[in-house]
């Protein structure tokens, strides 16, 4: 394929969308954007297929802005193809409640398939796009029947590669040898603080052929087309191994800053662009100016894109003729519904079933769970024994040649990478086709946090599995005990935290972090041994918050989660028998779910008239907002046997009781104490 | 030289200390102890210099155990070179309150240097000391005094090297040119879900080499002492790259299941451990044995140790003579102290000034105190010209022959690597020397969450310059904007959050991040600009929280922080204006430091009998600690103009008026409305 003037043509409208766009909201990058317009050009009109018309179609190529804040880049793209995304959108770039926000965000835009801006984290997604796609090619291809062979494009900027979440998923890619992932390193060796040779001077293309990538090079990134062309055929003819093309760029190419980092992070000047606009042969008076051709050239691969869907909806037909179960299962998946029924799979507790850790409820809740639910797909980093997070029948999703599984194998041994782990579910969950659930240690999702604050920003259903939730874990001690995560994960909107107190809670957690489409979860699972709880149901628990035992003339209400639900049942018993207190109970799994219940449920697990005292082995932080005392640990916890670190910190029957009789004593002079709930206006959530 | 049977004792005694002490404990990690054992001793007695009698002693070699759950091996070296770490320690392994608990805390044992155990940490702190020592030499050394040529050792295995962290700290440090760092890989193949082939096949060793490191390679790491002696000495010899020695070593050497992950994380059987005290020599019957020839072997090295520092201690008495005012600085630096009367150079505003946005009075800070302060080394992960971190006259710390700068520079281009950059600033700390500060927006020190604990944890002092810190940050949308962070910072144990209002506050925040010498600092920094306020002062401003506007019969106390304060203080004219409301004002720049305030302080600034209302443009989480009500944002932001974003979310003299209201009504029924402050205990700090 030859190119010629349309295709410069095609390339500067692109550059000078970008200007205009950042001139007119004076803010945004349009450094990037300038200089990966070729290799986007080269990219979208002649490999990328995808239908503008329905940016959803399944077998569409994904495509990932990983140096996210180029984003008029991919604005100009997703409108020039034709996408739901006007002129003026691009003119409303960076203002409030436009669809062109300052980095793109997946539920914003049509067209942007994962949020991305905070470095490290597009190119983590597109190991996770490229997984979902080898793993629903491998459960739903049949002879004839090539339903997904979609590849996942990145692009990405010296930032996302010195981030180490990118080193993680980099190497796991490599490891799972996922030939259906091309990158684009833009290496124009500029980054915010100037020169990458202040810091950046690794040999990067080695580096990549050490986590065994194919790594091309174009060395002239600015003009060369058909060396573009070129490294995109060789990348996709390589099946066994991801792609990275080393581009050699200009930052701001045609400006008269270009290849500084003055045209990074700022607008280029008035005179900056009418000269651009010059050299490149537009009018200098005008602006976001999309010459017809252009227009028809990106219209024509649009149609392409939509025929090429069209034909696969006529092959998705036929293949329900012939596998009408796996279409069922497809058609069902893409919508986001669970497979009827699967609800009926969750265990069932009575207090008379054995005290277990809430890890290995969590276990048998996956086991039993992982039939019904086919398109769960699990994994650890490298803590599958302590996370319990594998089933069984399990088969691992790895390259037929390593011999430890294949494709369609839904358990992903991530490794110690847990910030990769995170990125990775977002791309899983964002290909459509998985829910995705991982495991560490509580205090290890804190490694992740730039992950999981995309997932609840990009409304992303995962799960994390997150066990040794406490100080309760013991032996290993401060360094692995939890005590500022949960607030931290509770401070985090649209963000389910879950820290079930016995079986019944450990279900209703999965119930309702399964059925959440747009909402991550986070499960607190304990190491230590929890009994069945009389009172708790998963009806109950799926509530957020509920009365767990109920007293006539209560005294005070002990409101726990978790491991601590059950001292606190003693502690009842210890307050009744040696105070005569009669003290009311309530567990409260999740602090979320309880928010949104009404006003008149919520009053009747926490009413007024009675003080009431909160209970949680960690930081007290956020109880205030439902008890009136906290009891936790503002503190680092200690190594030693589980029993002794509670001990040491008064988490015991006695400990708790101490301090319920000081909260009835404070509050006893207080006419009509009043519940927390109450408040003088209802928070901006 | 030559290894013997005595060495093959030593190595043997070392293993078996491990062995027991988990045995007893029922608890930890034999493998990594017993395959890292001869590594450890060839390191130990024939190259570190260290005297056990003072494990303070500047130029002493430091030794950072990365897999810090390999400790018993660490704890087994200290004890028996003489450390202040008994056999009755040992035996302690993991038992509350000991001094060997289940990860090296550095505060907690002599002769630990770092606080390891979550993975990847510890090799980016021995980055972060081998730049310490870099910079030390650099600034102290002069002809004939050679204060300073120690190098920094540090073990790390497959875990380590899988996490991000690791991959961002090896890259810089290639990029420096650390030829005084040395790590050991210890290539056992193992990890805790099992062979490394599951997850980890990457080429560590041509990855090494593409940052920059040398890479040796020994085949025989169980029993070829000689290539392990000849490996240290190539790295020593290697004065302008990083070493990195891969060592293949069997994990669990000895034990009937060595090899295996079987001996990663358990103590090893009863007859495991027989038939290994036997293969080696010693009498099964017995434990916690140390042959005296041992004994004497590693008293002898200590004996050294303790000599090399006698004539460290001469060398440096006579460069007080020749080079008084450096060894007075030096002398200071190394008790922690601050020069006399350095606070003198914060700057001091009034009213009159101009409106400045903090992140520039930060700089403005940071400019003033340079010169006083040479001890303060700072950076930016590769936001400089944002975070404003950089002083006029800096230099940056760069191998020269970058052209860039020296050794001697204070300034640290970090690259964009948040989280290498928050663990380096641990071991820049702990070297001795150094201050560390470095800048990021504030929604990336999450990046960083994994390290700032263990800041905390092990008491650092060190400063995050974090800029950007609120929606207030504009056009960078959502992505960027912070709502959770706070809450997460202020959770965590022994850290400060700050949030100046103002000129005279954010000298405050300075004066205290830098006087507190066991405790990290977070300085949250505002994008926008900030008048200079009536009534703030760097005296009140250090007590955490003041009263910044008092009035008669008040009605509603207005708690805010930062960028808020100054809307405050126009809604509170505003109340006046239009409801005829009188509103105080108090500043809370910091949770924590108001915390250590004596109650009736705290009482003045939040009294009893007037209803409270919060104001902080992220999650109102931990608000209600301080507040009746609070006004907050518990959702994500949005990308637009700064004054666009906050009219959205009403936080104007109107909007928070409105809500001051609605708390007055709300409150005006409950009589002696009484201040949150008041509990009915006191919690566990
Ligand atoms: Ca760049
Ligand atoms: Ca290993």
């Amino acid at each position: 394929m030859g190119f010629g003037e349309i295709d410069q043509k095609a390339i500067n409208t692109i550059r000078l969308l970008a200007v205009d766009a950042t001139f007119t909201s004076n803010s945004g990058h349009p450094g990037a954007p300038m200089g990966m317009a070729p290799v986007a050009h080269v990219l979208w009109n002649n490999f990328m297929k995808f239908n503008p018309k329905n940016p959803k179609w399944l077998n569409r190529d994904r495509f990932v802005l990983s140096n996210g804040h180029g984003c008029m880049l991919q604005y100009a793209l997703l409108h020039l193809f034709g996408y739901d995304l006007s002129l003026d959108d691009l003119k409303a770039f960076r203002s409030v409640d436009s669809k062109t926000p300052g980095h793109p965000e997946a539920h914003d835009t049509p067209g942007i398939e994962v949020t991305t801006g905070p470095l490290g984290q597009g190119v983590s997604n597109a190991v996770g796009l490229a997984i979902a796609q080898a793993h629903t090619a491998a459960t739903f291809n049949k002879p004839d029947f090539t339903l997904v062979d979609n590849y996942t494009y990145c692009f990405l900027g010296d930032g996302c590669l010195m981030e180490g979440v990118s080193s993680e998923a980099s190497s796991l890619a490599g490891h799972l040898q996922l030939g259906n992932l091309i990158c684009v390193y833009d290496d124009n060796n500029i980054t915010i603080d100037g020169d990458t040779n202040c810091a950046f001077t690794e040999d990067v293309s080695k580096r990549y052929e050490a986590y065994g990538w194919q790594v091309l090079t174009v060395e002239k990134g600015d003009t060369d087309l058909a060396a573009m062309q070129k490294a995109f055929e060789e990348a996709k003819a390589e099946k066994n191994k991801p792609t990275i093309i080393n581009l050699k760029t200009t930052i701001g190419y045609g400006s008269l800053q270009q290849g500084t980092h003055g045209v990074h992070g700022s607008p280029l000047k008035k005179d900056d662009i009418k000269q651009l606009k010059e050299k490149f042969g537009f009018n200098p008076e005008e602006s976001f100016v999309v010459p017809k051709e252009v227009s028809e050239l990106y219209g024509k691969h649009a149609s392409e894109g939509a025929a090429a869907e069209e034909e696969w909806n006529k092959l998705f037909a036929s293949y329900a003729e012939k596998f009408p179960k796996e279409h069922a299962d497809l058609s069902r998946r893409l919508k986001g519904d669970l497979p009827e029924g699967w609800e009926k799979a969750l265990p069932v507790y009575t207090p008379a079933d054995p005290a277990v850790a809430s890890r290995k409820l969590s276990e048998t809740v996956l086991s039993k769970i992982i039939d019904a639910v086919p398109e769960l797909m699990g994994g650890s980093a490298d803590l599958t024994g302590s996370n319990l997070t594998r089933w069984k029948q399990a088969v691992d999703f790895q390259p037929k040649s390593t011999g430890l599984g294949d494709y369609s194998g839904r358990y992903i041994r991530y490794g110690v990478r847990e910030h990769a782990m995170g990125a990775i579910m977002n791309g899983l969950a964002a290909y459509g086709t998985v829910i995705p659930y991982g495991g560490t240690f509580l205090n290890f999702v804190s490694y992740a946090a730039g992950a999981v604050r995309l997932s609840s920003l990009s409304q992303i259903r995962c799960i994390w599995v997150a066990t040794h939730d406490s100080i309760g874990l013991g032996e290993d001690g401060p360094t692995h005990q939890p005590i500022e995560t949960l607030a931290h994960l509770r401070a985090l909107p649209n963000n389910m935290v879950w820290r079930p107190a016995d079986g019944n809670e450990t279900s209703a957690a999965y119930y309702v972090a399964m059925t959440s489409k747009h909402t991550p979860s986070v499960l607190a699972l304990s190491r230590q041994n929890l009994p069945q709880l009389e009172g708790s149901t998963i009806e109950k628990a799926i509530k957020g918050g509920y009365v767990l035992h109920e007293v006539e003339k209560a005294d005070v209400t002990l409101v726990s989660t978790g491991s601590e639900v059950c001292i606190c049942v003693d502690a009842a018993k210890y307050l009744k028998e040696k105070h005569n207190v009669n003290a009311r109970i309530v567990s409260m799994p999740c602090f979320e779910v309880f928010d949104t219940q009404s006003k008149e449920y919520r009053l009747s697990v926490l009413p007024d008239g009675i003080p009431s005292l909160s209970v949680e082995v960690m930081s007290t932080m956020g109880w205030e907002r439902y008890t009136h005392e906290q009891f936790g640990l503002n503190r680092f916890g200690a190594s030693g046997a589980y029993k002794d670190v509670y001990n040491k910190f008064e988490f015991t029957p006695e400990g708790i009781s101490k301090r319920a009789v000081a909260t009835i004593d404070f509050w006893k002079d207080v006419p009509n104490v009043r519940s927390p709930l109450n408040r003088a206006f209802q928070q901006i959530i």
